[in-house]
């Protein structure tokens, strides 16, 4: 089941992928103006069953994808959270005891299949494959034995970014994680049923086919439970929250010289039991 | 003409503040139904002629103060941005070149009267007077000249901090800039209409009576023209957006020892053309 949110020229709906296409859901459910709506109520599994049988209302072609959860109402990113990853950073600092975290704002991701864009300020647009996940049940204070009870679903992230405004300012990081449109979403949301789906699968990220990240969910310093315990210490979770996890050593960044995304270049990031997002790159 | 959003028994509204109590004006205007939509409307002077001359309709007590803008699309903090504030942070570093910039979220504020939250994991809750800047007019790599055409209207944050969990990751300040309710915003917005409300205005910051802060808008680090330029150069403003534009010297974490905010303290920020921002303490 492959929960989806596009736009056509009627506009932004959400429905399932299927093959061949897609099926626009919000129709049928007018009480859920969005997927966070569904999310929120607790019925994924119900409108799933609902359009499990439907055909496909738009073709491929007619549409375009979203973001799964286009209006999520916070968005936090874990940093350096695979081994190696510190190096990466090559600022001499030990890595921190307690995960590194920062908030990146909606509108810098597009979904699947969109270009991911390079500013005319900068040539260091670089990729991150991560897995993302949207939170479904709120709470504060969750205990890691209870996090994963509150995932809703996950999806992949390019965690796109502008290397060069990662360090502008004292609290560095929210300029160059926060470019509009250098990130994407996608390509579809799946519902989270089991801890399988995330306790040691493999991120895989290739640009123009080569194998560029690849690493398992079982080696994150942070796992997913201890983030969501973490977090919601200090901030409630709330339906449509989304975490985004941490990403494998092997960026850009990471080469000698540092190799950054140009316009053409297509990333390609598989994570084993949601699938492949893909994005090419365009200047602004 | 003093903007509110507030909360009763039937819900929240927003209207405007006036002697001995607040004009519910939402019902007058159903296609608005926050402040925010007035907001990106443009319809701030219509709307406030319209409820120039009307009378009360909740009166002193009967309702609850929130942040004018409760629901913000984003909400970024400008850091270090007066004169001797870098010495606060005691890192041994030097001020950075351009300016340092951490996003809030909506959750970690209450409105004018409500008490600032102390959770039981930290004793180190502070307090930081700012003014904080609504944006009206959207825009992307907005000039410095015309920045100040952007913006709706003005408020006073307190921008509460939980000190000890500032620097608890790599990324520093994300977790001790977000705990719920540790900040305030309010009591109101005040329409932007004269670039001398903001250009060189002074900011006090008193607890139990005891001034704490107090400097002028004209020495920041950084003017707030220059914060939407730079901001809006890698991510679009949107009406309802909010800037939180710096703190001047005098938190607790300024003394030697430290003074932190316990419950039973109040804390008042003035700031000249606005009014004062008062809020108690509490433990969670």
């Amino acid at each position: 089941m492959n929960f989806v949110t596009f736009t056509t020229e009627q506009g932004q709906m959400w429905g399932l992928a299927k093959s061949g296409g897609v099926v626009a859901l919000s129709a049928l459910f007018p009480d859920y103006a969005s997927l966070r709506d569904v999310i929120a109520a607790g019925h994924l599994a119900e409108v799933g069953e609902a359009g499990a049988d439907l055909p496909v209302t738009h073709p491929d072609g007619q549409y375009r994808l979203d973001p799964p959860v286009p209006n999520p109402g916070k968005i936090l990113c874990v940093g350096v959270n695979f081994p190696d990853r510190n190096e990466e950073y090559r600022d001499g600092a030990q890595n921190a005891g307690y995960m590194s975290l920062f908030p990146r704002f909606a509108q810098g991701f597009v979904g699947h299949g969109a270009p991911l864009v390079r500013p005319p300020e900068s040539e260091q647009l670089d990729y991150e494959g991560e897995i993302a996940v949207i939170i479904g049940r709120p709470g504060r204070r969750i205990t890691e034995a209870e996090a994963l009870d509150h995932i809703a679903g996950l999806t992949i992230c390019n965690e796109g970014t502008i290397r060069d405004w990662l360090r502008h300012g004292k609290f560095n990081v929210t300029q160059g994680k926060n470019w509009d449109r250098s990130g994407a979403m996608g390509p579809w949301m799946v519902p989270f049923t089991d801890p399988a789906q995330i306790l040691d699968v493999r991120i895989e990220t290739r640009v123009n086919g080569e194998l560029r990240q690849s690493d398992r969910t079982g080696r994150m310093l942070h796992p997913v439970a201890r983030q969501i315990a973490y977090i919601s210490t200090f901030c409630r979770l709330e339906p449509g929250d989304i975490i985004v996890t941490g990403t494998p050593t092997g960026a850009g960044a990471r080469f000698d010289p540092p190799i950054w995304l140009r316009p053409g270049d297509e990333v390609e990031i598989t994570v084993e039991g949601i699938g492949t997002l893909q994005n090419g790159v365009c200047d602004e």
